[in-house]
Order: structure tokens, then C-alpha cells, then sequence
């Protein structure tokens, strides 16, 4: 693991200073191998699907790591995508002279090498080879065991092309190792490893935090509300609502829990109630919504919990304050989402209340590199530090001071 | 100790949202209180010195230690100087429209919660609680056991003067426990605690980086070099040289090797040589440099080694490209420097060197928040996250993104 490691170290060091021209042919060239082997990917990810079967994967698990023609097209498709994106390396972030004449230039510059640990799905080995390409950076991948055969086959394939290009093709590597112990190790390696992106379950990002002595950026829940004030329009409030928890209730920025002002309960609950029940959806609530409506009640472990699912928490609230510290105390500060049309509580929501995204009449689901404008995106980081919130590519990248001078001493 | 940091955090809410001008008055009276009760500090400290008389602390220990009225005098100014800084917080740091009319900005805010531990010197007690306080964070001081009666003196006279202005005083907190297994505790509070910064030896730096799980921005080792190419100017090459090596030997951003170009070894050391031993610098060197002076042999321990004296390597490379692997083999990735007149080597030298700060005809010891023109420095950090080289207070801020929307649902 060492001798493996440090060999990306040093490969690292020759991956950073490719010109742009370089990394873009050789990520075009990738999406049309890909294509090229698209038979090749298949028939290995054949072998992921069998065994899949036969270890009872569910039907959701066994969907994500499926790939088909059209989906290996997709994966050329987001590397193309990737390669057309502007260079994020080399920008000058700021730069000043100071007063002795020394010209100060802060550049982004590559991170280095980053580990990446993820689960199922067999297109995240290839989206993330070539955003860390992109950028400059080597990739140590470590992909989930089920999806061993179809992630070697990506991997070969666009090691091929680093190979075609003379360049190393440690550049793009699969950690060597597929047990438990071989993460152990990698987390710890500080010296060798610049970055860990874990992206996966709670649990192994759990241990992941707890061990790793290189730095992480992790991917973790998405616990996120949306309030609903008293001065808020009532139709845009059903509809924001609504599509916070219907549009796609599985994924991390979906609302959790909707909280509404006490002075538009009465106006707000009975449409909110019949506009849910509509879609289905399971719904929970405070002893003061349930003056409103009938629904089950919802305890302290219902607005802890992270649904993942059509289930919909409601809590009234006397004052936009009580808000914000409900969404202190539960949030997992990732998205949140105030509907008022009164300046200064929007203000107050969008200053006061800690998360990554902050919104204001505007639906949570928005949370996403892609929604945001940043192109391809790495995940959506509920660290507090490096990067926060929806990572764009610039957040692969690190930066360095150039400081030019004329002989300057002190 | 959970309860003691779940209050910080509950603080931290409240002091992120101070304004600016409420900030600075209190950081202005805080200096004043820090001149008016000199007295009672300078006796806190006189208990400190006593107990490290005692305890034989060395004779450099005990001037860090030692507070006189000038001392204190600097305390206060240095507090006026971050009063006097630009708030770091409300930024914005980006801003963009979406195709569907969000208005997205990126706005700088406090990070929340940050650990600080130290040693020695007490004024590191009122400079960082001054520079977080000015950042709209909360931190908790962990300062030296021989230390602990100026610290405690010092937090009493700041705490003092937010309880007068009627805000909490855990805004400024002292760690209430003194001992190892604390500092254990401290780093292991991720839900609590945002940031940790240890300010110290390696070892203490390499325990709390291994064992955080909190993230841990480290002020880690400068293992410096300087190398004088062949198209160096002769004359600023040894002022530099000189500089870099003796004018403050004892910090960070001192150099430890030399690298001479090969081309100009037989001009340039025995010039070095006669000015080094001006300044009694003891000299260790390679084989081909003590073809030419003679001096001690150099090994790879002393490559390997941040003197913190007046002690150089030098070594004779063939190439330029030999220097850059030298540096990327001992270098602690802080500040490298190259002297040259030739526009294709530095900008190889630039590009290629992997550090915080890479130098280009001036030398090393610039690596300063100060000498650059930030302010007041938190530190010099050796991350490649979040913040790299010279730390100043707009690196005691995070992000969020502020999302302004008219109903767009997804």
C-alpha cells in the first residue's frame, strides 16, 4: 500500500502541471473509448449483475448497478461534459503588491492525490476519474466490492488512454485492494494522501471522520425544512412545499420537516393537508397542527430522522425565531428554506439560521452542482470547511502563493 | 466537558450575527481593560514565572512566559490593530443568476466553534481571542499548564468586558480542564467543536492530527530551501542566502539547505562560504560542494532535519529539475525559493514546486500574515485544505450559499 501510494505521490506531481490542451484530448479521447469498449464494460458488469443475483442485491441496488448501452453513452456524455468545462487550475484567486514590492499571487493549484470511497454505482468511477483528471489531480478509487468487475473494466479503459498518451497511468487508479483493511490503511495515510471523499452510507462515513488522519470532505446526511411564514403567499408556500418532499423524496435535499407560522395554521394546514394527501404522502404532526388536521403524531425521533422517503413531519411554531431553533437543534445544515415575502424575515431566516444552502422562496431540491450552474458535480459537502454545499470542480483544486520579487530581504 | 461546548455552540449562534460595529467596540474595550488591570495580570504571571523557576523551565521558556507592562502594552495594541481590520464576515465571495432567475450568493460567515491550543506565550490568549471574536467565532482556549495563571488573568479581563456589554462570556472561554486527557475529549467533539488549531510542538501537532475528528487546520514544520540557479544574479543570490538562513534562524520560514546549480558552483561557494562564516554559521554540505569549501559532510538526516539554528546544508545539483526533486523529497511544503534571472526557470521552479509559498528572487523569511499584508496572523498553516500559508483573519470564515428565489420549485 505505501510502495502504491507513493508512486501516486509522485505521478501526482507530473499530472499537476499537464496544460489544459492535454487533459482535454485525453478526456474526449476517454468518452469515445468508453464507447469503443462499451461491449467489453457490459459483459463485465454482467458479471457484477450475476453475483448480485445470486447475494439477493435488491431490486434498487441491482438498478444501480446496472449499465446498458445507454448508459455507458451517458457516462461518455459526462466526461465530454467534464472536458469542456474552463481549466481549475492556474486561476489567479487574488493578488496584490505589497509596499516592499513583493508581487503576491494566490493560484489554484491541484490538490494532489484523492481518495475516493464510494458505493454501487459503476458511472461514479469514470464521472470522478475525470474530474480529478481535470483537475489535476490522481484519483485512488475504492469502489463497493459488488461492483468490483464493472468499475476494473472503466478503470482499464481509460487507463488505456493515459497509456496511448504516454502518461502514467497510476493517474487513474483502483485502490489494489478490496477488503475493509485496505480503507483502514488508505484513511491514514497523510503523507501520501492529500484529500478522502467518502461518499456512501452513514455508517462508513462515520468511521471514516473518526479514523482518517487525511483531511475528508464528506457527503453526509440532509436533514432540511422549510418554513413557512406568516407573510408568506399561500400558493407559492403549496407549491415549494410540495416539491420539496414529492419531486424526488430519496435524495439528500428533500424536506424532512415543514414548519408553519401559528397566525396562517388555520389558512395553511387543511390545503397543505389535502395537497399531501394527494401525493400520498405519510404525514406527521406537533399537538398544534393537529388541532387542523387529523394525522399521526410526530415525535423528537421524527424530526431527527433523515426519511429518505414520502413521510412529511409538521411542526407550528409561535414566532420565526422558535423556527430557527428547531432547525438549529434538527438540521443537518444542508438546505433550508424560509417562504415570506417580509423582507426582514427573510433577512433574519437567511442570516440566523447555520446550513450550507439558505433559500428563500425557492424549493430545496435547487441544492446540487448542476442546479447551481457549477457544472459536473463532485457531491455535495456538509463539511463546514474546504468546501460547503454543492462542489463544483474549482473545489478539486487547492492553491498555492506565487510571490515575485527583486532581490527583497528583511 | 459536552455540556461546557454544547453552551459554546449555542453562544456561537449568537456572536455570529454581531455587527461589525458592536464587534469592534467591545475588541477597543477589551484593549483598554487590558491596560487598566495590567497590575493584576502582571501579578497573575509573576505566579507562573515562580512555578517555572521551580520547575527549571529554560531560560528561553521563561522569557516567552514573562509579561512586563510593555508586553501588555503590545497585548492591547495588537487587539486596536484586528479592531481596526475589514470585518471578515458578510462578504461576498461570489454571486450569479441561474438560467431560471435564482439568485445565488456566496457570503462568507463564521465557522462556529474553534479549539485553539497552545503553549507558552499568554499573549497567544488575547490575539487569537480577539481575531475570533472579530470573526464572529467562539473559541475555547486551551493554552500551557506553566502558563495558566497569566491565561486565566488575561480571559478574566476580556470575559470581563462582554459581560459589561451584556453579551455571554463563554464567547471567550478557557478549556476547564487542564490536563492531556481534555485536549482528547476537546478533539473528538465534531458536533460541537468546528475547527481545531494547535499551535505547538510536533508532537502535539502529530497527536492531534491523528486522533481529531474534528478537522484540524496544523502549523506544522518549515523545512525551507533556497536555490541559486545558474543564471542567478551573484550578489542578491548571497543576500538572500544570507537572509534567509540568519537573519531570524529560529523560525519557520528559515532557510535549512542551500542548492547551488552545478554551472556556478565554483563562483558562488566559496563567496557563500566567506559569508556565512561572517555570520558563524555552521555548514554541512554534499560531496561535489566540498569539492570546492570545505566544510562538514552533509547526510540525509541533516536534509531531513529543521534545524531552528544557525546551521546550513548545501547541495550542488546538476539541474534545476534535480533541485525541484530534492525539495520535493525533504521540503515540509511550506516556502521554497529560487534565484534566478532566467524567465523559463522560474516559472519552471514556480510551477513545480509543490508549497504554500514558492519565492522567486527574494527570500523565505517573508512567509508572514504580516509581511504579506493580511493583518494579524492566526498562523502558517501547512494544510492544503481550507487554508494554506500565511492565515489571515478572513480564514476564520467558512461559507454558506444565500439562494434568493420568486417560487421556482424543481
Amino acid at each position: 500500500m505505501q510502495q502504491f501510494l507513493e508512486e501516486s505521490k509522485k505521478v501526482s506531481r507530473e499530472i499537476a502541471t499537464l496544460s489544459g490542451e492535454v487533459k482535454n484530448r485525453v478526456l474526449n479521447e476517454m468518452a469515445d473509448a468508453l464507447i469503443e469498449h462499451c461491449d467489453y464494460i457490459i459483459t463485465q458488469n454482467d458479471k457484477d449483475m450475476q453475483a448480485g443475483k445470486e447475494n439477493g442485491l435488491s431490486e434498487a441496488l441491482m438498478d444501480r448497478l446496472l449499465l446498458t448501452g445507454e448508459r455507458v453513452q451517458g457516462m461518455a456524455q459526462a466526461i465530454k461534459e467534464i472536458a469542456a468545462l474552463k481549466d481549475p487550475v492556474g486561476r489567479t484567486l487574488e493578488g496584490w503588491v505589497t509596499e516592499n514590492g513583493l508581487n503576491i499571487q494566490k493560484v489554484s493549484i491541484p490538490i494532489g492525490v484523492i481518495g475516493i470511497i464510494y458505493e454501487s454505482r459503476p458511472n461514479v468511477t469514470s464521472d470522478t476519474a475525470a474530474l480529478c483528471f481535470k483537475s489535476g489531480n490522481v484519483c485512488v478509487l475504492k469502489g463497493g466490492k459488488e461492483a468490483e468487475h464493472s468499475n476494473k473494466a472503466i478503470a482499464n479503459v481509460l487507463r488505456n488512454v493515459l497509456t496511448k498518451n504516454k502518461l502514467p497511468e497510476q493517474a487513474i487508479s483502483l485502490l489494489p485492494y478490496s477488503n475493509r483493511e485496505s480503507v483502514a490503511k488508505l484513511i491514514k495515510q497523510d503523507k501520501l494522501v492529500d484529500l478522502i471523499i467518502p461518499r456512501g452510507g452513514e455508517a462508513l462515513i462515520k468511521y471514516i471522520c473518526e479514523n482518517s488522519s487525511v483531511p475528508v470532505v464528506k457527503h453526509d446526511k440532509g436533514l432540511c425544512h422549510t418554513y413557512i411564514d406568516k407573510n408568506a403567499d399561500a400558493k407559492m408556500a403549496i407549491d415549494i412545499a410540495l416539491n420539496a418532499k414529492c419531486q424526488r423524496p430519496g435524495v439528500c435535499n428533500a424536506m424532512e420537516t415543514l414548519i408553519v407560522h401559528k397566525d396562517v395554521a388555520a389558512l395553511m394546514l387543511p390545503a397543505l393537508h389535502e395537497a399531501f394527501i394527494e401525493q400520498n404522502t405519510h404525514l406527521k404532526g406537533c399537538e398544534e397542527t393537529r388541532k387542523y388536521i387529523e394525522i399521526e403524531c410526530a415525535t423528537h425521533e421524527d424530526y431527527d430522522t433523515e426519511y429518505l422517503a414520502n413521510i412529511l413531519n409538521i411542526k407550528v411554531v409561535n414566532t420565526i425565531k422558535e423556527a430557527v431553533e428547531h432547525i438549529a437543534k434538527y438540521g443537518s445544515g444542508h438546505s433550508e428554506a424560509i417562504i415570506s415575502e417580509n423582507y426582514t424575515a427573510v433577512e433574519y431566516f437567511l442570516n440566523n439560521v447555520d446550513a450550507a444552502c439558505v433559500y428563500a422562496n425557492a424549493s430545496t431540491r435547487f441544492t446540487d452542482g448542476g442546479a447551481f450552474g457549477l457544472g459536473a458535480e463532485v457531491g455535495i459537502s456538509t463539511n463546514k470547511l474546504h468546501a460547503r454545499g454543492p462542489m463544483g470542480i474549482n473545489d478539486l483544486t487547492t492553491y498555492k502563493f506565487k510571490v515575485l520579487g527583486s532581490g527583497q530581504v528583511r
